[in-house]
């Protein structure tokens, strides 16, 4: 059981004492100026109004321009302070959350500063929590990876050759990542439909989920300077939930030789909450046994190296209804992000802090358990009932899909990832299409 | 013929006054800033500089907030001014260097301004000319698609289904473009030595070149606003020219299914001098025909919609001699960079000012006239005399490569692109690898 705290703090919340995630809000009292801010309970603490009002004099050692990281418009600068930075702040909001808090008059006892800096969620908006320059998409979800090789090969040669010698990974758009909640509007692209032997051009008819977690990095490496792979966990900042939406039938046919591109660059979301890497640290746990014999640039030493994460994709339909597509857990990984960023930089590839590094989707081995339509409907084959009134292949317009990720079972001490999610709109064509 | 200067331009120059492109550079007396410049024959103008000498005062309307754009570490400020100013300070640039200017005062009889703000280009230190954030590589390169198909499939299948309809791309690594005269150190990772199933590690065993031509963005557009491709070249600062250096069995074994990863992200190397795209207007011709019946959005009204652009690449060894790669020109494309931005943005995908697009390897139809070593090695089974003593199928340590364009042939107006140049380093091995 965790420490109480005086604020109210709902059972179940995501947002426990035990999580303390990182965000990019505007508040009522803000007006368009971005702050950072953290999510307790049903609330959250505008930082930036936090040290405006003193807060943080009670952090040994913590200077005013690291102070100032709180009040930049992305969360890199904070990031780039580093681990043991990130650590004591958590460390620090922790106590100044807790019933038996070492400085009342801070917040607790302070009206004036809890006016200032406390904002209910539901008066906040959420932005992207960091300036992202790069965006790489791995495929390490080994289910999922079998299971879209047996749709479009066959089981008996589901994963390809290097699947297990090396996390495969492609450059997807950073541009294009989203913060939930931004709707998506289907795109429009050519794809093939046979017998036809000529594309098509129009709104996607294939348009999907993929459920992945996301790693933030909060350093980077320099050109041809590769990272260890057992210094790796150094670099992660935090995580996310990431729905890379994805357009199966313009990626079937543009994607050869060269792999996906505006399949999958209309849009990424990802939840705006970003939970530390030492929030999580409680929940590791062993991914997908691997019996390959892997390059030493590969091998980490530590064996619990993914996360046990529940994960549930909810779709709610434009009629009101809704239903649980898929119940899974980020453990369904064959690497971990650590050797993802190893790999990524092993030719010299230089990372940035605010790059973001997809796993791929995640997919648990049996039906109800999958990350994408893609597989739940056998490549398109199928549709199948969702409820009693949702019946679906792929995604329809008026769609929205909620992710939600947490870790824990004590409903007092939830690490939750919040709500990852997106309403899918329809296409709009232009005259000169 | 056109204008002549007060300078004294060497004939033959690619930096002739028909030219005028911009970069970033550091100069003896700017220390570590970088500042903008532009090239004229054998000097270069820092702007910064001209600009604190009253330099712009003879160019109407010309405000302070646009002038400081001068004195940015990239050109993207200033690139986001857009074409009309673009043109507007080129045509003055060429006005304060003709031998008849209206602005004596300002750089002509200005020994003060001149010691200033003018410099021999082996004084200065050139820079990356803009702050990329996406960089993405198209394959519209026909010949050398062609090529490659026949290389890894046959000559009946040697294009994809795809290859006509749409330009092929995909995302690449933009953390990883250097400019030129950047070492570039040989890259390790995994590879399939046949007959071996497994894969070994180390450094790369067939390092490659690849010739394109690069535009660099001065305009983006919103997540889900298509570009209409026949208001495309409105985005379009200028033109660079390209190596996206290629590591051939690292892509080989990584690259199914989802495309090039570390194959390509140890460097891509730009050429330091932005050819603004005014500069190339006079050198416009037609690609490479398709028959292919387009879909509307990738119509382009313009015909003659590439560039007569010359293309060389040298091979400098480690003995000291040097040696002709290929000859080819720019017009060996079968989509224009208009056609690859809408088809970027057709789905919805957003493109940023200083985002990278690369044409993909630009080849001829015959030997001599190939932009990679991939294609002059028949996917290196045959190694062949570059010069008596220059014998390659791939690059080896120590090997130089330089690649210069230009366009026209009147001596005393060529529109050039300088050089891209790149030395390859032996790898560093870790002790952890």
């Amino acid at each position: 059981m965790g420490a109480s705290s005086w604020l109210d703090i709902p059972k179940g919340t995501h947002f426990s004492l035990a999580n303390i995630p990182f965000g990019i809000v505007t508040t009522p009292r803000s007006g368009d100026e971005r702050h950072a801010a953290v999510a307790i309970g049903s609330l959250v603490l505008d930082l930036h109004e936090f040290a405006n009002h003193q807060g943080f004099v009670g952090l040994e050692d913590f200077t005013p321009s690291q102070i100032a990281t709180f009040s930049s418009p992305a969360l890199n600068d904070f990031a780039a302070l580093g681990q043991e930075v990130h650590r004591r702040v958590r460390r620090y909001l922790q106590d100044i959350f807790a019933e038996k808090t070492s400085f009342p008059a801070l917040l607790k006892d302070n009206v004036e500063a809890q006016n200032a800096c406390l904002f209910q969620q539901d008066q906040v908006e959420m932005h992207l929590p960091m300036k992202i320059g790069g965006y790489t998409d791995f495929f390490v979800g080994k289910n999922h990876a079998y299971n879209c090789g047996c749709i479009f090969r066959d089981p008996a040669k589901a994963l390809q050759p290097n699947y297990l010698h090396l996390p495969v990974a492609y450059n997807s758009r950073a541009s294009s990542v989203v913060v939930s909640g931004t709707d998506v509007h289907r795109p429009l692209g050519q794809f093939l439909q046979p017998p036809d032997t000529l594309p098509s051009f129009g709104p996607c008819r294939k348009l999907d989920i993929e459920l992945e977690l996301g790693a933030l990095l909060c350093k980077g490496n320099d050109l041809g300077e590769p990272i260890d792979v057992n210094e790796a966990e150094k670099h992660i900042f935090g995580f996310v939930i990431l729905n890379d939406w994805s357009a199966r039938d313009i990626q079937q046919w543009e994607a050869v030789p060269l792999g996906p591109f505006n399949a999958k660059t209309f849009a990424s979301t990802i939840s705006p909450w970003v939970i530390l890497k030492d929030a999580l640290e409680p929940f590791h746990v062993e991914g997908i046994p691997n019996e390959t014999k892997l390059h030493p640039y590969l091998q980490e030493t530590r064996e619990q190296n993914v996360y046990d994460v529940n994960l549930e994709v909810e779709l709610r339909a434009p009629n009101g209804e809704s239903a649980i597509l898929s119940r899974t857990n980020g453990r369904n990984l064959v690497f971990s992000f650590a050797q993802m960023l190893a790999h990524h930089t092993v030719g010299g590839c230089p990372l940035e802090v605010g790059d973001l590094v997809g796993s791929g989707t995640i997919s648990g081995p049996e039906p109800g358990t999958l990350g994408s339509l893609l597989e739940a409907s056998n490549g398109g084959k199928n549709s199948y009932d969702l409820s009693a009134t949702i019946r679906r292949t792929f995604l329809e317009d008026g769609d929205s899909v909620v992710i939600r990720g947490w870790c824990g079972d004590d409903d007092s001490n939830i690490v939750g990832f919040g709500e990852c999610s997106g309403t899918i709109l329809p296409s709009i064509k232009r005259s000169w299409m």
